[in-house]
């Protein structure tokens, strides 16, 4: 009997889990696309949970304050498209460093971009979201960092490597601040095509070549 | 009669230009740091005022609209550092496209860069300010362009050259971004190190060498 009630309470827990989880997953997406398309300013709780369909009640169960919903989305993005770029090239990218680049820079010029600037800024004028903004944008920046080392089949240990790799993702930055305003995407081919080769060259034959 | 009159006026008129000017410089300047300090959101033309020690007639009298103060204000400060940049190279940088990298990557590390940058994220999710900061932004960007490819040396009409300095200056504006939340100083000088090196040797010779 224990048994069978323990097996009820799991398969009924199971589903609420999901639900849990499915919730959770739509209020961090409508919180990034809402700080793309609105900013900070008109960012807030309840107007998110409007737009993933949620209850005001159920969205703060799930993120007590404002700054806890917004960090933890754009943490939530980074990480998926930090994902997705690995699985892009399963088995490294040794010889298309070019392919790689251009991805990367990809990272830099969407939505996900938008919401993240649109945090970091509100960030740099409220002390509430200073620190943990900053703490996350580490967090994220060593794993840009080490997926991109990675897929580069960069060697670190060789001299101007390191600096070589975290300027090109200083360069993805900046050409998605140029891409905020107006459609950039056709001065950034020419960019990025000379950078990937400037890069290459730089970074020297891939390790295991 | 009538020519002594006229130098009166034109005497009289004399300092009330100047002081005209002034006036119109310091709300140019408290707006920038207003700007940079408190973001697109708290900044205002009462604020400004109040911070300029300018009434808000008088405000009003040289910037009708908060939109014309800080577009006037961004563009009159990115005047200045340009200006500013060729003066410290008065015969060109030739022999030394490090220094010249280094200070254009300091254009964008200040709080003009943070002033800007708040401006251009407001511009994104504001209708009435994008057309007029994209239109800024263009004209910015061009002149900073035309600039470093002065400093610089560079040839255009070689392959690649153009891209190089557009890659430079957007990486700069990346670099900007990263110093925003924290102090990035000692990890910048690396990466500037780095890629200054890559940049100088895909340059080739200056032209008058």
């Amino acid at each position: 009997m224990g048994d069978v009630n323990r097996a009820t309470t799991a398969a009924a827990r199971a589903p609420k889990q999901d639900r849990s989880r499915a919730t959770r997953q739509r209020l961090l997406e409508a919180a990034v696309a809402c700080l793309a398309e609105h900013g900070w300013a008109g960012s807030t709780v309840a107007v998110v949970a409007e737009r993933a369909g949620v209850s005001r009640g159920a969205a703060q169960h799930h993120f007590p304050t404002r700054e806890d919903l917004f960090t933890a989305a754009v943490e939530h993005v980074a990480e998926e498209r930090s994902t997705a770029l690995r699985e892009l090239f399963p088995q490294g990218a040794a010889g298309d460093r070019r392919a790689v680049v251009e991805e990367i820079v990809t990272l830099f010029t969407g939505p996900v971009f938008r919401a993240a600037l649109a945090l970091w800024v509100a960030a740099s004028n409220e002390e509430q979201l200073r620190g943990r903004v900053t703490e996350l944008e580490a967090r994220v920046g060593r794993e840009t960092h080490r997926t991109a080392v990675q897929l580069l089949d960069a060697d670190e240990s060789r001299p101007g490597v390191r600096e070589t790799v975290q300027g090109l993702l200083d360069m993805a930055r900046g050409l998605g601040l140029a891409n905020l305003l107006s459609d950039d995407t056709a001065r950034r081919a020419r960019v990025v095509a000379q950078w990937a080769a400037l890069i290459d060259a730089a970074l020297g034959a891939p390790e295991d070549a």
